[in-house]
Parts: C-alpha cells; structure tokens; sequence
C-alpha cells in the first residue's frame, strides 16, 4: 500500500564519474518530473557540496530533449564531489545544514547517484533525519566502474567500462603484435581493490585477442614472479600483453605503484591517487629482458567513453533511478536500489531489481571471488567471462553531429524555494 | 587504352597500422581477386620483409567473410616493419633479392601500404624494377594517422584517428571538470612533426567541449609560455584541458620531452620513440601551481580504436586500395593514390581520386599551414576545422559478437609459387 508523501525531490551525483551515470540521473529526474506527488525536481550541484551551499537547479526549466540527451552524456552532468560527512554523533554541523536545506525547499525526497562513499553519505543523512524525525525518503542509486557494491550483481557504470576495457584491448593486441619484432606491453585498468574491471581485459583473451597475464589486486603482486611471468610468455611467442589493476600490491598490502611514485596525494577519503604503475612495470621489464616496452594507462577514458558504453549498462542505468523514484514514491525508504540476474526460459539474461538496505552498502566492499581467478594468480577463469559477458551486450548509439557526440547541454536554472 | 599485364600481385602493409590500414588493403585483395588479369593474390608478412624473407600469404585461400572483416578491423592484418631499405646505388642486395622472389612468384603488380617511408620504399622498387627492365606496375595505398602525406588532401587513417581524439577530448572534457575542486590535465597526441591529429582535439573545443589550449609542433613550444597560458586559463574557469604534440620542441627543434626521458630509444628511421611528454608537463604546471594535475596519453588507442573510426575514412581507405588495383591493371604504374576535396551542387563534400608520382610523395612531410594555428600558437582556427569536419562523418559499425567486436581472423595459408 503506499503511503502518499507529496514534496519536492533532489537528486545529487558524487564520486568518480561513469559513462552512464547521467543514464541514472535521467531515470531520476524524468520519473520525478512525471510523478504527481512530487511537487519539484532539484539536481545538486556537485553532490552534496550543492545542498550544503544551497547551490540547486530547477530540472524542471531545462528542454527535455536535453534531457534525454544525457542517456548517452558521460560524467556527472550536475557535478560531483568527493566530501565525506563527519559522523553526525561527533560534529552535526553538516546535517543540520542539509535539514535546513531540505526545510527551505520543502525536500521530501533524496536520490543520490554513487558509489561506497556516496552510499555513506547517503546512509549518514538518512539515518539522521530518521533521528530528527523529519520525514524523507531516501534512496542510493548505485554507480561505479569498480563493480565493488555490496549485495547487488553488478553495478550502472562496470559494464561500459569493462566494454571500453575488453574491446580496446582487443584493439591493442592487433596493433601491439603488428611488427616483425616484438614487445611487451603492460595495459593498467583503475580498480583499487577489487579487479573487476582489469578482469574485463579478459574476455578479449577468450577471444583469442587479449591480455597473456592478468592481475587482479585480489592476490599479492610479485614482482620477480610478474617478471618471470613476462619473460615466460615473450621467450615463447616473441611477444606479451599484460593488464594488472592500479591497486597492485605486495604481501604488506603495500601498494607496488607507491615505489615508483615518491610524491602520491591522498584524497579526503583517505584513498591514494594512484597512476604510473603500468610506467614503472613497464621500465622493470625492459631492465630484466632489454626488449622494447611500451606502458598504457586506460586512465580517464575507461570511465568516460560514452561513445562505446554497453546499451544493457545504458538501459539498467535508466532503471535503476527510475525505479528508485517509483519505490520512494510507494513509500520505501533507505535502501539502495541493485540488482539480480537471472535467465528466462531461453537461457536469456534479465536484470531484477533487488533493494538493498543502505546500512549493508555503506562501505563494504565486493571482491572477485576466488573461483574467477586461476590457480598461479595471473589470469581468469571462464567463470569470470560466463558473469561478465551478458552485461556487454548491445553498443549504445549517441547521437552524433558533425562527426562527433552530442552530448547534453543543461542550461542549469538556479532553483528558489517553492513558497 | 589498357595495356594487358598478366601476372601474380603483392599486397604489404608497412609503418605504424592505423585504424583502417585493413579497409584499405581489403580494397586491394577483393578487387585484385576479382580481376582476370591478377593470376594470383599474395600478402606479403610484415610488409617488405615478407618478400625479403620468402614469406608470402595466398589471399585467396582465406574465406571470403573473413576477408570482408577487415573493412573494420584495426591494425596490418598482414604485419607490418620499419625496414629501411638502402640505395640501392650504395647496395643492391635487397633489391635483387626482391627481384627475384617477383620473379619467383611472376609478380607484375606490387601494392605498398603505408606511410612517408613506405612510399619511399615503393618508389625505389619501383625505380629498381624500371632500371631492370622488369615490367611491374607499382603501386602505392597511403594510410597514415598523422596525415602528412604530400600531394594528397587528407591521409586514410588520419580521420578516424581525429574522430577518436575529438570524440575522446569532448568525453574527457566532461570527466574532468566534475569535481567542485577543478585540475589542470594534459592529452598528448601522436603526430612528431605534423599537428594535423592534435589540431583535431580543436574540433571538441569548437563544439564547446575540449582543450583551451592546443599546441602543435609546427611552432616552437616554450615551456615558460606554456605555463603562463595554463596559469591564466586555470585563474579564470578554475579549469584547464591542454592537447598536446608528442612532437613539441624548442627553437633549435629539440623535443620538450627529452629534458624528461633520458634513454629516448632511435628506431630504424632515426625516428625517437617518444612518450612521457604529457606527465612532465603535468609535473611542471604543478611545481609552478600546485594544483591537481593529470596527464594522459592516447598512446596505441589513437590508431586502432576501430570501434570508433569515421564511416567516411573506411571507405575512402577501402577505395583507395580499390582503385589502386584498377588504374595498374589499366596500365598505370609509379603513383600513389591521393585524395582531392571537391563539393557538389548542394555543398556536399565529395573525395575524388589524385594520381601521385611515387617519387615527389616519398619522404617529403606536409605540415598544418600557418593559416590553421591560432595567432598566439596556442590554438587552431575555423579552417582547421573546417577541413576535418566533412572527414569525421559517419560512425563505422563494426560486427559485434558477444559485446566486443568480431575481428577478422586470417588463416594466412603459406603461398607456393605458381608454375
């Protein structure tokens, strides 16, 4: 039965952005818009930075061909932020603001868009206005490439990335082997401690056109052992692809990267900037083996290439806000929306939506299992392709003009609070 | 008036691959194939090499569908090298050995795939096989990212390249500037002595959405002004994109990035392997700003992200191979196939065909006109882009099969002579 809760609704993107994450915060903002008990539709600028400094846009004063055109926009076209909340129990200065906030503009619904982190904070400030008594209903859209949400199959944003990943280096393969003397190229996928994404690179070599050595940062990373590997795979075949993730790291949990990078920052959440792993692997091989060498970072762009992302991630992406707004609406509360695969008679993949409480998400983080990794730690298993593979499927199709995407353009009306 | 020449045919790939060098030599095989006067259709491994070393592939022993998937797969399905050849003048070892594997295999019509030193290699087997009295119609099938080829409007290979950095700029563009918090990140493009590839990064910039600054080898790169343009775009927007030259120098033409790679490797043209511009940059706009900083290459990605590439440069590569086989058969021989830009009644662009002398096309580098670069050398101008854009059009579907493209696979059965 659902239990009517008429007011105005905000949604807000935090974390590293995906190639369909605007996909999400269109389900949102199209589903809200359309929902008669909801009486406004405000996008934060930058997360919750927006709702701290009153900073919000009226969703309802942009075109709504614009609109449908962040389906294929990548990043987060509201902002996003990396702003950790302080336990409320410890300094409620920021909860007391966001209440303030939620008062001015009459908010009775808050959807945000992320991914571990963001999951906190969206817990934080829902279990808060539990306590003051305020009623809201909030919900976590999920989304993050590194696939590492609890409690739900997979995450918006992991497919399109994994796609960018495999296919590209399907790519690489063909044009790193091309010459009539060899290399050996070491491919760094983003994924601090789960290998979801580096994994990916996977299914090209099923493919016959992919990785030889893949490491995931589910196992210590052995330098002589890598080594040995490497030069095992190039004496053989004259040649040698490898892929390891960003977060490679020894027996200390010690991050392998860290030796090359004297000057690594930290972010507010306390996680490493991390890059030049794949440089500094790259620069071991060649004084071992004095071959030529080549290091490639897929950096930014295996979050970003909207232009190759998996219409299945689209699509999901889509339903996941969409569907968070229906279940607020219907009176849900504090949950993040996932989901759950199963087959049709046909043997065909669905994606269920399965809600998680936002307690569960917070934090934790979901780890490749150790039946998708081979035996010496360097590779997957068909059972890591067999999870991956349907979440590939489809090639989204941005609109193009003059040759190259049209992504969406919000004009980005500053909200006043509805009197 | 067609003068019959009966015999076998060679097709080689040679230079860096593109992501339609493979369109291109499809146009070569398939028409070759065809062709009643071409007795016999050999692919050469690994370009020249292939015929130095006696090993040569029967083209029509692959499966025709197989074959048609090189219309968009990326790099030398056949291999290719950076095999300089000598005068031959000082040494006409090679040359005679080329001789007479085209005796061997009574090859009278040679195809050459490739860039600046490929055709140089085509016109000295030409001029060779001329000198001999040897009939032979040779051939030269441009493809090059870099777009420096002369007497040609544009290169196969670079508009597909250009429409992966626009594409990739406009995305990174969006991703970088999600955070509250904003960064200065610097994309190195490919292109040592010619910008046409990094210019095309002005096409996002002229869509609204990529690098404020943009700088091509064709002007001097001085360090100092590179940072005060950095400083004042940052001051003002809070934000900074930078598109860069692999190739950028000083006033006495030494790379900027030799002051950051101190065992910068020489390939077989004299060519250095270049790399690492990006981060050392990155690292100086920090020394001087201390502001968040990322460098990115587009590495390999730029050439063989053949998910990605032009419609338009598919089959313009395709049909440059095309009629390559065409006008030897006719009785044409020594040229390369150029490209020459006309427009139709409705202002349409059209690519018609330009016969080349081999000769003036070998070696000689066409640069970005001072009309295209901005004033103050940090930018393009509307010309610029006016000339990429009708060369961007289309998007290429490649087959896809379980949510990665379906590459060609070729069986590359060993040739025999024909007796």
């Amino acid at each position: 039965m659902t239990i009517k809760l008429k007011g105005a609704c905000i949604i807000g993107q935090s974390g590293g952005p995906t190639s369909v994450i605007n996909a999400s915060a269109y389900g949102v903002i199209k589903t809200a818009l359309a929902s008669p008990d909801i009486t406004k539709v405000y996008g934060a600028a930058h997360g919750i930075r927006g709702v701290l400094d009153d900073v919000l846009y009226d969703m309802g004063a942009e075109d709504g061909r614009e609109l449908a055109l962040l389906m294929n926009t990548p990043s987060s076209a509201l902002g996003s932020c990396r702003y950790k909340l302080k336990d409320s129990a410890v300094d409620e200065t920021d909860y007391k603001r966001i209440l303030e906030i939620f008062k001015k503009y009459d908010v009775r619904y808050f959807f945000y868009n992320g991914g571990n982190d963001s999951m906190d904070t969206c817990n934080k400030i829902s279990k808060y206005m539990q306590k003051q008594g305020y009623e809201c209903r909030i919900m976590g859209v999920p989304k993050t490439i590194d696939n590492d949400l609890f409690g739900t199959d997979h995450c918006p944003g992991f497919a399109s990335a994994a796609k960018y990943v495999a296919t590209t280096c399907m790519e690489l393969y063909l044009d790193a082997r091309v010459y009539d003397k060899g290399m050996v190229c070491v491919l760094e996928c983003m994924g601090r401690h789960a290998g979801w994404l580096t994994g990916a690179s996977g299914v090209a070599t099923f493919r016959g056109m992919g990785p030889d050595l893949i490491y995931l940062p589910e196992r210590v990373f052995d330098l002589e052992k890598f080594l040995d590997d490497v030069e095992a795979v190039y004496r053989k075949q004259g040649n040698c692809l490898v892929a390891v993730s960003e977060g490679a790291h020894d027996e200390n949990g010690t991050l392998i990267v860290e030796a090359a990078l004297e000057n690594a920052t930290v972010d507010a959440f306390g996680h490493k900037q991390l890059g030049g792993l794949a440089a500094f692997l790259a620069e071991k091989v060649k004084e071992r083996m004095n071959v030529k060498v080549r290091a490639i970072e897929f950096s930014l762009m295996q979050r970003c290439a909207a232009h190759s992302a998996s219409q299945t991630d689209v699509e999901e992406s889509f339903l996941s806000g969409k569907t968070a707004v229906e279940y607020a609406v219907s009176g849900i509360t504090d949950k993040m929306v996932g989901f759950e695969r199963s087959f049709d008679e046909n043997g065909k993949y669905v994606c269920n939506i399965r809600l998680i409480d936002l307690a569960d998400v917070a934090n934790t983080e979901k780890k490749v299992p150790d039946s998708m990794i081979n035996a010496a730690g360097n590779g997957i298993t068909q059972e890591f392709v067999d999870y991956v593979l349907p979440l590939l499927e489809g090639e989204a199709r941005p609109v193009y003009e003059h040759g190259v995407p049209r992504f969406a353009r919000l004009k980005k009306v500053r909200a006043v609070p509805n009197k």
